[in-house]
């Protein structure tokens, strides 16, 4: 049934999913290579070779062009583009976003959409930039809101997306997604939120996210507009982004900049090509900054690597290592830094996301400390309820004569009976060292543990602890 | 002129160099595929073909087998293996350590293989494992360099290696290292390491290899005998290794397992393959599982990323990245961050050896607040010379009326002069949220500074301090 929405699996808020479109099923996550109709790049033949599934393409540009237009009229997207799979469709809202109008009415280019068999119609809303005066943000998402609502109701015989504005207002973002999911659409694009990627606000990124995430709900699958670069595919899934576009392959070479998962590089500045893909295995940095056919082949790479990253994510989810693959990617820049540290804030909202079936636990810097699998141990320790002498320790030797409970001690999960320490998430993989975040963390849940049960008597034996309170009296 | 070594780019103990062999000058870092004369699961002349420059074979299991002896004495190896690059030539000293004894003399393999024209010869040393009594250490040290000191003296028309032993006693690697750096070899590998690297002991190694490069100063090429793992070729270059052996390659291709840089995976639990090859741009992961070349393929792949990885590890020393790289490359597993938080603890020693140009600085978490660039902030700030009233301040809106000297703060650097805020590493890129560590190394500094400079009264205008002492009394 076109429009329907699986999970499959989940790891944070992200997840492996299938969303049917009336032109086959697709898995999420997925990265539509962006076409524009009059200047293939790639033509989408090759794109459909070189691995990609869907593609997402422009449909003003196409209203806008006589003579494309007709074509598409007479002979579908598909036949246009010569691709079968699925193809999503824009309105035109970015370009009123650079250029300040276009000329074409909403329900003019949404029924044009449907005309020409796109798969995911997007009705023409209005992408309000960030940090605008808040009544501006306000007007502009009512406006699109109300072309919304009038869009829904159109007939269709494709998916409908819903894009959710609300410029950096957090409260508004959450309010708009809160507003939309009760109406019929397909897919929840968040959009105006280029500027934020361009600028590396990735914290901004974050708090716009998880708002319009929050007021979703985990069930609808999310499209993150012009998400394209692959360093910022981990966070944007792992924050539940199940569709994502790169016109960025196109842009980025034209700029004569290369891509990778860690960042981007200018090509003249490489003396190596960190890469095996087909044109990094066929050039050196050399002949490839010196070839004919540079752009094209850095656009190839860009999509190799993109589609690469995807895999990445997606074998990580299925695994419950995203968050390990997060740590990584999080150091490509202390900007990126900054978003899984925004992230890693939401432990409670990640908690009650997460798949509870996870590969071996991580310990990879203080930012672990917030993984959901300690908040949920923090959650859960309360549960233990304890009568008589307690003893806590990190030593697996201490002498336990006398004591009516024994609680094994591992930072940063705190305290745990001593008979789950083979069981997730307590067999951790940490660090020689322990740090002040795991510490507090531990020390922290263990309190939680110690007020829960007032008529014990609890006793320390621990070598890890941060300050003397927790040592034995 | 064989044998001579020139270092062309510098980033923390790691470099870009040229190592002179009678086959051709390669560059390092440097990955040389083992090649096993017996089973050559990807010959030698395909290896050349997916970019090997350079491999390593074992000159006794040649000698040990009368056939190939008389065909490699002969042909010469290059002849027996197809292969017109250097090649370097083992000498039974791991199977020694594996089965207790091996049947040849050590001056008899070392002829052997200056007679079959191996390009860098490896005396048959004692290749000691990790954590025997130190007492066998020193026994087993001596001897090998013993036999060092006679193969030292033996004529020879090939480069002549001289491992450095001392099982885990960093004292014993550093005497070894220092008494060989006066005989006359060209190359000068770390063995008896891979037990460690087996048990993710990257502490350890870091130990041994940082202890091995200070006894040898920095202008001698480090072999790592065993490093095959693409995890480990960041951390191991930022040592200052230069040459990297892979049998991994073929190893784990037998076990059905997948590398990658960030760790190694079952392949019957991958669902996706995260790589571009040519090998995972022809299969899906179920293809590669179930194909009949699936050891061969598994190979190859593990070539291609393993090559791919040490031109990334080339492309940050060249651009002085590496310690960005090693910041994402450590977050692949808890030893592995283990191992980076060992060499950050070695701030001096690298800062002494650092290269001056570098990309800009990334603060990527605590570990960057030991990089070798806030070392040296620490270690010049004792040259300003202050006298009179001095503002030390993070706001750039500050009043700073009526001051001798204004210095801006910014963690981990501390107090610098204003004039330098668009320079390097001053202009480092920082979360936006500052972390213990940066805020006390930035106060060590501060501190230094302010003793530095009796005569001169301080202000303080900071948001950013850890504890009230340094605020403006």
């Amino acid at each position: 049934m076109p429009g329907r929405f699986e999970i499959l699996q989940k790891d944070l808020a992200g997840r492996i999913g299938r969303l049917s479109t009336p032109h086959g099923t697709i898995e999420t996550p997925q990265l539509m290579p962006v076409v524009n109709p009059h200047l293939q790049i790639i033509p989408a033949p090759k794109l459909a070779e070189m691995g990609a599934l869907m593609i997402i393409t422009n449909s003003y540009i196409i209203h806008r062009d006589e003579s494309l237009r007709e074509r598409a009229l007479e002979l579908g997207l598909h036949g246009l583009l010569d691709f079968r799979g699925p193809i999503m469709t824009d309105s035109g809202a970015f370009q009123m976003s650079v250029y300040g109008d276009i000329e074409v009415k909403p329900l003019e280019i949404l029924d044009f959409q449907n005309a020409i068999q796109s798969d995911i119609c997007v009705p023409l809303d209005i992408p309000t930039p960030p940090d605008v005066e808040r009544t501006r943000a306000e007007a502009e998402l009512r406006l699109t809101e109300s072309r919304l609502e009038e869009a829904a109701l159109r007939p269709r015989g494709a998916l409908l997306a819903g894009p959710i504005q609300g410029s950096t207002y957090s409260d508004l973002r959450m309010r708009a997604a809160e507003f939309l999911r009760n109406l019929d659409f397909d897919l929840y694009p968040v959009g105006g939120v280029v500027p934020l990627m361009e600028a590396y606000r990735f914290n901004d990124l974050v708090d716009v996210v998880v708002a319009a995430k929050k007021g979703l709900g985990s069930g609808k699958p999310v499209h993150l507009f012009g998400a394209g670069h692959p360093m910022v595919f981990a966070l944007a899934a792992a924050m539940g982004c199940d569709l994502f576009d790169s016109a960025a392959y196109a842009l980025y070479a034209r700029q004569g900049r290369y891509l990778s998962a860690r960042g981007t590089w200018r090509l003249e500045e490489m003396s190596w090509l960190p890469c095996s893909c087909p044109v990094c295995q066929g050039h050196s940095a050399k002949e490839l900054m010196e070839s004919p056919e540079k752009t094209k082949l850095l656009a190839a790479h860009h999509l190799y690597v993109s589609f690469q990253e995807m895999r990445l994510v997606k074998q990580c989810i299925r695994e419950g290592s995203l968050w390990d693959l997060l740590e990584a990617r999080c150091r490509s820049h202390p900007r990126m830094l900054d978003g899984m540290r925004r992230l890693a804030a939401e432990g409670d909202w990640l908690e009650s996301l997460d798949g509870s079936s996870k590969s071996t636990f991580f310990y990879l810097g203080p930012e672990s400390a917030g993984r959901p699998e300690v908040i949920r141990a923090g959650r859960r320790i309360e549960r233990i309820m304890l009568h008589g002498s307690v003893l806590i320790t990190d030593d697996p030797k201490a002498d336990v004569s006398g004591f009516d409970h024994v609680l094994h001690f591992k930072p940063p999960f705190g305290p745990y009976p001593q008979e789950l320490s083979e069981t997730q998430p307590f067999n951790a993989e940490t660090p020689e060292m322990t740090d002040a975040a795991s510490l507090d963390q531990a020390e922290k849940i263990m309190r939680r543990l110690v007020k829960a049960n007032p008529s014990a008597s609890f006793s320390f034996r621990l070598k890890h602890m941060p300050d003397d309170k927790g040592r034995e009296a």
